[in-house]
């Protein structure tokens, strides 16, 4: 689990060698899901929710895919009807299974899938280690193992989403904490002054297509404060009866609000009076200086039109992200997510990584403590559709100055 | 496994003890189920199918609810949460979980599941042999028992659905054959003449308040098929075009084939231009002499204005019952599910259990190879919603004279 | 309008020629639309409810396509286009307008439609004059006059549908009292003995083909009320919280009540603590007196569940018809809407008219003030789906004895 | 009409005094209706499209409520009911009529509406020839008129979507000619150069709170087309199998084709093999230099892959605006809907305009033939939800250099 002072610390890790990286990212994977029981691994709630299981195959058929039956010579593939369970959106690579239907298919079990894990790590140590092993698929073992860090935050949101919709709040394990962070006291904002910035990716490392190409940006100066959002600060807004003033809300969000009757964060209860809060280490008292999760970007807007302030745009958040502290969860801007000038796509089934999701979502930047600690960048770009909640999403604000 | 010679033999098997009784259909509930994976036990497709998990647990809360709690001193609860898990349609009880949302509650787990059905168990075993034991108590745990024996069926019946829409198709396991009767070849049809007859139950032995009161109805003269219609027969429906032609259907049978692209019965699939059908032991050759199971009412009706003739009613199913052949699958009647005369419902929680579904559901009559063997008479009613394809379902014709 | 007297009077008014009868029928169908605006023709607010031009249109292309275009020779069709917008159900005559598109069609406009109806009135009574006008389309021509009738009881209930749901409750005029009928104060009940009874239609005159075959049913003794429930009995069942008590209702029932949250008949608002309803001359008060309508069969079952009592079967309602009142409002029995013994259907398009609804719909006997005085008959069977409320329907009670 | 020309020649018309300007935009807003019947006045199909009275009386509504009730003495309200029925989005004011119900509500009908368009005309009349009319109500008078101006673009799409679904495809009228533009030949583009360039209105003259505040944008440099995508150009792409090919769609635009079975432009039908298009004035041969109009965002954008390039941003759009050709049709840009720096809503009611829709829409630049000729500026942003069709919406392209 990243520690928020490592993120503050060093946004660029010690460079491990690729096959070091491999075991780890592929152990976390399994570690997350240790405090699972068989039957968690099954289900689909809602359809942005994947089950466990398929997260576990899913990021595995990726390897076999576009690697191992490329790369490897006779290499036999685990199961040929994988390619059809477990494909995701890869459109190019043939009929994938719907994505609201996954949390019915109980087959292959857990077991199975465990197997299809240790085969393919197993057939991709052999690659590895030969000295034919190219550029390109070096390149696309890193993609693949960020793609897989991905699904590992996905797996702590999703993991969540079931548990905590069970009525018995059962908890992950007692000792998980990535969703309980208090924030440091150090209070306070920085000013930016007017001028032209760089922005996006620029350097040699591992990167993702959306994050290029680098270019320039005219700021009007501003001001950003350096720690998010607190539960308490939020709390505030929820007992001024913000849910309930249609002024502080977008057009969509107030239709949002109430036809699915929101009144709090997600996994908010009030019991006996007093909020707590699911968590993965099952439900706990609110505290006043942790970290705001779970609101979407419809309610970090309103809070900032209670506020009399705004959210930053991504380019902001980017300009100051030295000069802020971060990595206390992922922050939702008032950026949509809009290709760069220059962007290009992939060829292929690669290709279709990132570009096809450039419509009706808004930018996202940090990072959370369940992120991998190699997976965070100042010029990361996250990205979810304006009302979710379940991932680890809070904001911080701004204002003009 | 009941065979279809004893359904026909003898519809009153021998009576056993009740605690005998007991132990054979809890055993049975739990044998139903060696084939599954763990997996298995936990989704609902749909809302009509329930996880197996849910049916262990519901039935075994049944005993725990109406007899322990009531009758055996010091019984210790298992979870009190469960009350509110497994309760199904006892709106008395108390809170339950919205039906559609059982599919995503993981836990408790099949262990703990099967760690309630010991403990419940041993009470009853203890109960029953106590000299106290009350009549009232055996009148419910005969109820306890019937009523899970209509939850094996449904465990067949959902059990086929999660494993029968997987894209594997994996079999329960390879020698279960509830679902593949082939028909005897005697053919032809009875003749009853007009009359006044006796319908409903009118014994002593166990029956559900449904089957009452014992009351007299007028019919007019009719002929019935010996045996139902086999899904050859069914197959020239099919061929001739019969799921394309409205003139066969009832006007809401017609939006339901539009709306949902039916044109087979539930499970059946065309490979390489030759129908197949999914059973419980995989998938296999439709055989022309094996009885039709799992079409809805519309089909059977439908089918039978392409025949030129009709169902039969209950109430001519019921009479004509000592000289037909059955037990090969559910027969959808003419007749919708409605009270006999002087029908009363028990007061409590448990008159909830036939009456309230009185509306908008046909009767079938008989019972399919799935069904326990103690579970069958002559006056039995089940009863489902008109599209409904997922049980044994098949159905007989009938016609004036 | 029918008044109630006549229809207790005399079930067979004196017959007309048929070409008085036409006129008669085809006048009062503009008639009940007199206090309509254009706007109000347009609408289908829901797709049970068909906009009123729509019902104009539709009675008259049932003259034009089943008498005229066979039997009027050198007949010139109106509109080779209405064929299309107009025909309803009848699938064999070719493609329709799905129903709930209807509302949005705003062309042809009324005057136009009118041009129709004087059109076909015209031609219709020439055909009428002729010497061949054949017994084959006499026939047709009388039910295609039961069939406008129907349409103006219709009529009636959709207009109400479409002002009663207008904010500003506009009436349709003053005068209009179809839905306030004071119930005559001679309460109390009929006996009838057990019995086998003759039921169904074996006459001369017209009937529809529901009601046939003529046939005997056997009843056990029962006891029926003289009149219909009142708005004040079931005020008290209101009050005394029967909506939110889920012991009296169907299960079906229980669902439609809460996902609608119904808690009272339709039109009926609570404004400053007073229960008022909605009626065709706008308004007003609910009498304690009046006739009860506007309720589902999910109601009607509830109530009478709540009195312990129940409805009565279509049988016994037709066999007591002669003995207590009727013609106040359309009444739910407990009998679905299913043949008769050897129903059969007539060939071709005029063959689906009833067959084809005999699925999912509950039986209502009697008339109501709407109704044409030519329209009612102890062996008439009504039938809707037992969740509308936006018919004329209420209910009498009856028991066992 | 404006005439395309006049919108290229001058895009600030001569001033007009504020009656004139009133004088006229009224009128023209009936005007345009001048085609329809009453029926065609009253329906809504969908909820994005309005009935044309609500219209008539909503743009009444917004000077009764926010100038006559506030600024004219002893001003008497035309209807005490209006303002709950034609109050639209503005939350502020009081209950409004649920925006998918509008279409249901047939009174009052189009005479009284007329009747309250005059009453509230001859008092502006009166208040705006006083002595005492104020800066703030003659500036919310030409809000008013804007609004009007923008309802008057909507009055024609909504008439066009009310007709063009009609199966008999009615024109509005022979001579409305707002959506038949053919382009002029002089194809070509116009570069760019990187920069730092002026965004936004920055004079005194009326403009929509959403181009504020003037501000400052880096542009790299680009390419910009002189004329938007003709129908010709996009008949290429349909015909190469565009709609078929997943690589060119957004995700969700991808899901939005396949749900609703889009192949083509709104009102496109391939009749006897050739493309026709429905236009206000009837059924026409699709031709192949006019301008490609009512396409989504997401067809614009999978049309931009196809070729190989993009489509500009609302930036580049604004500082190309004085090089290119415009006024055939909105376009779509890839710039989300979104706050400039230092944007502020007006407080109260009027303060809902704009900024409560900045989230899920993009924005679209220029004007179309339908456009007031006072009502368009480089800097206008006009914004819809991505998928809507039914805009006199198409697009241009542009590339990096």
């Amino acid at each position: 689990m990243p520690s928020v002072t490592s993120l503050e610390g060093s946004s660029v890790p010690v460079k491990k060698s690729i096959l070091d990286l491999f075991t780890d990212v592929r152990s976390r994977t399994v570690n997350i899901c240790s405090g699972l029981q068989t039957e968690d691994y099954v289900v689909q709630p809602v359809s942005d929710v994947s089950p466990p299981k398929w997260h576990l195959a899913h990021t595995t058929w990726f390897f076999e895919t576009f690697i191992l039956k490329e790369a490897l010579d006779g290499y036999r593939e685990f199961d040929t009807d994988f390619g059809f369970l477990f494909n995701s959106y890869y459109e190019t690579v043939g009929e994938r299974v719907i994505r609201s239907n996954r949390g019915n298919i109980t087959r292959p079990g857990v077991d199975r899938i465990m197997a299809y894990r240790a085969h393919v790590d197993e057939n991709m140590a052999k690659l590895m280690d030969i000295d034919s092993f190219s550029d390109e698929m070096r390149m696309r073992t890193e993609l693949g193992l960020n793609h897989e860090m991905q699904h590992q935050e996905l797996l702590y949101t999703d993991i969540k989403y079931i548990l905590g919709h069970n009525p018995l709040f059962p908890p992950l394990h007692e000792s998980v904490n990535v969703d309980q962070v208090e924030l440091a006291k150090e209070k306070g904002t920085v000013k930016i002054p007017e001028g032209i910035y760089k922005i996006g990716f620029d350097g040699d490392g591992f990167h993702f297509d959306n994050e290029r190409n680098p270019h320039r940006v005219f700021l009007e100066s501003f001001e950003i404060d350096k720690l998010p959002v607190t539960a308490g600060e939020y709390l505030e807004f929820m007992e001024s009866g913000g849910y309930g003033d249609f002024r502080f809300w977008h057009a969509d969000a107030w239709d949002w609000v109430n036809a699915n009757g929101v009144d709090s964060p997600l996994y908010f209860h009030k019991v006996d009076g007093k909020w707590k809060r699911y968590t993965l280490a099952g439900l706990k008292d609110v505290k006043l200086d942790e970290a705001l999760v779970h609101v979407s970007y419809y309610e970090a807007a309103a809070f900032a039109n209670w506020k009399g302030r705004r959210l930053p745009t991504e380019f902001e958040w980017e300009v100051a992200s030295d000069q802020i502290r971060w990595g206390f969860c992922w922050e939702w801007t008032n950026s949509a997510y809009l290709p760069y000038p220059g962007f290009k796509t992939a060829d292929g089934a690669l290709g279709e990584y990132n570009g096809k999701f450039m419509v009706n979502q808004m930018v996202l930047r940090g990072a959370s403590p369940a992120t991998y600690s190699n997976h965070s960048r100042h010029t990361y770009r996250n990205f979810f559709h304006p009302h979710l909640q379940w991932q680890f999403s809070g904001f911080r604000l701004a204002n003009n100055i």
